[in-house]
């Protein structure tokens, strides 16, 4: 038997504490696959209080950093979090000293990930973080090694969990948004804060690392057209499930001629797409290539225990010795990322207005889309008004068009005096 | 740039021609995410015949076992497909020469694989063989790798995509096995001899592979009950979806109490679990661990160019240098499997039986089942007797009971007067 891989681990929250548990439970197993044991030899956390493991043999490091510098840890693992200090300089630390890194911090990765995979490639020290994506589903291994051989047209995923609790929750008990956050918050399914999940910051976090892996392009958060939940009703859901079609919030990076486009937002997809039914915690990422085609996965995103088993993964990688490259061509050979703005974007798209019931709205709202040269694939008007304030939703469906003459138009209804409030649009994505 | 990975291929099918037609399209692709070209330098088919590509370039080979000496080769691949020779002996004196093998045969490494595998092990050579399973899917890289962390509950898969097809359309025009059938020979879906297909053997082949990874034991395609789908009518998919359920012929791999179960048959799945939308010629394999808990993967399961990109996820990883492990653990490191008898399975079980329309027979029924201590968990009377012969079909779901239970059962039932041919028997499995 080899000598063990000695792993320091900064961060005992409860992923840091359900690895602990799956080192502890899985070593034998693990020993096996690996060629030698993995011990824990230190950790940092904010506190020593409790957490139900034993950390009697591990040492305390009360300063993260000092995990990079100890004789006796081979690779740091970061479940710390955040996109700055302490862990950022901590997997800089390591890494500059040849340590690899296996973290789960996606915000890190999004936002200084091409950074940090500069510092390990140079210096011969292996960066993972399969756990930073879509929890236990390993498309981070997917999309750098299984379908290495394919370029991809478009990578679609439900990435954010929250979000996706809500959005099934008010499908399928038909109550509106702010109720159904409120319940996720007292239920521990949303954060007290829920704004990085709800508003779809977290999911674009994800994004930015699978577009890097996908495209061969640097990190690019900043490119990402970013839209969350909230403007989402209980009446678009309702509509969608009449339309044939179910509200996810997708992460999406896709191939255009205009460069590629990063997009997180809420979309109608086709009610009998596999996506479609991935709910509650899940999460899933459907990916089109040029030579697999079509490839759907799909696991739990979050929790102690799937994070772990990604972290776990990572870590068996670079036990077994598996090549420097962070994404799936050498950091120097990433390229700048071209965006393609999101006013270029072109596809179908529901709308939903509020319309008092009186003769002549629908030609005047008709009068607009043409004069952008928006063609109407369907449209439904739900019953007469029965609202106190005399208004009655009517709904369109699009045919590809684009984003910036969808925006014109729907300026412009808006400001017509027979609608109600402002338009409301949700794009649909076919997958 | 370091020299060109020489690449060795034997067959050249559809398959073959595929992968010559991604290596050529990917080139610049794939020389960055390698660090080299990747370079055919010789290829072997049964014929010289055109086949739309230019093999120019490439030294033939008659006999494909020259393959496993040329000089300017350092990778085979094999796609000529049999459990027997050429390929065997192909595979075999490449890898004791220390050439690594990529190959997309199933039988090959169902009936032979650990022999292989030991071989390739102990001449440093590394075996591949992502393509021999569910096509594009990276199921075998998900389960060796990605969930290294895990101890499999159970492993199954929608792994024939002939007979997938053949559900499905019997599914949806609600016509007979024999009659779809027939038209999916004509569109060239089925072999003009299906039953490598229908039969399940090939589904156990990828099985008894996918056994091997998940549970860490030799491959032992003998233990596995297979079944095939002749005898799903077209009567027993109406029931199916009345009840909420679809069938689909899965493989499945489980540990249980009694050892290991590997089998192949057609299921009743829940209509709303994501494998029951897994149509057509896709693939889909969901596994249940202990960390990640449920993940799914989907995608095309054959065809020429997400075959081919399989066996380049193999090359890609061989050529960046990926360990030297076939399985998830050494092959020294591999137990034999304990396998678990049919007659010990445990389910609920779909009956149907034809029954003549008369007082009593329902009760001779439930007595035969209640002294097999079998508790009926819903019971299903079609109408009155329509038919010429007087009978009427009558379906039962069983709760959880013994498969050797339920054979005597059914056994003493198919003898009743009463009741006509032998009763149809369905496993539910609840995924």
């Amino acid at each position: 038997m080899s000598q063990p891989l000695r792993l320091g681990i900064a961060g005992l929250g409860t992923v840091g504490v359900g690895l602990i548990e799956l080192l502890n439970g899985q070593a034998e197993l693990l020993t096996t696959r690996v060629g030698r044991p993995l011990v824990v030899t230190a950790v940092s956390a904010r506190s020593q209080r409790d957490r139900g493991v034993d950390l009697s043999a591990m040492a305390w490091c009360a300063d993260p950093a000092e995990l990079a510098s100890r004789d006796d840890v081979d690779l740091v693992v970061e479940l710390m979090g955040g996109e700055g200090d302490p862990a950022k300089s901590l997997c800089q630390a390591a890494l500059a000293a040849g340590k690899s890194v296996v973290t789960a911090n996606k915000a890190l990765l999004a936002l200084h990930g091409t950074e940090l995979a500069r510092i390990a490639e140079a210096n011969g020290a292996i960066l993972g973080y399969e756990a930073a994506v879509a929890g236990a589903i390993p498309i981070v291994k997917a999309v750098r090694e299984g379908l290495a051989g394919n370029g991809f047209r478009r990578l679609a995923g439900i990435l954010n969990g929250t979000c996706n609790y809500i959005l099934t929750q008010m499908q399928s008990t038909g109550r509106d948004f702010a109720e159904v956050l409120a319940e996720a918050q007292a239920l521990g399914y949303a954060e007290a804060d829920p704004s990085f999940d709800v508003d779809g910051i977290d999911a674009a976090h994800k994004l930015a690392i699978l577009t890097t892996l996908a495209y061969g392009t640097e990190t690019d958060f900043d490119a990402i057209h970013i839209e969350g939940i909230r403007d989402v009703e209980a009446l678009d859901i309702a509509f969608a499930a009449e339309l044939g079609f179910r509200i996810k919030l997708l992460a999406i990076a896709a191939a255009t001629e205009h460069g590629i486009e990063q997009r997180v937002h809420p979309c109608m997809v086709q009610a009998d797409t596999p996506i479609a039914y991935v709910d509650g915690a899940f999460n899933a990422v459907e990916t089109q290539t040029d030579y697999a085609d079509r490839s759907v996965f799909e696991g739990r995103g979050a929790g102690a225990h799937p994070t772990a088993s990604a972290v776990v993964a990572d870590i068996v990688d670079i036990a077994r010795g598996r090549d420097g490259m962070t994404y799936s061509v050498p950091v120097t050979a990433l390229k700048p990322l071209s965006p393609a703005p999101m006013d270029r974007h072109e596809g179908p798209y529901y709308v939903r207005l509020e319309v008092y019931d009186q003769p002549g709205v629908i030609a005047d709202i008709s009068a607009i889309l043409r004069d952008e040269s928006i063609s109407i694939e369907s449209l439904l008007q739900r019953g007469r008004a029965t609202d106190a304030n005399g208004s009655v939703p009517v709904v369109l469906i699009t045919h590809e068009v684009g984003e910036a003459a969808m925006l014109r138009a729907l300026a412009r209804i808006g400001d017509l005096d027979s609608v109600r409030d402002r338009p409301r649009m949700i794009r649909i994505e076919y997958l």
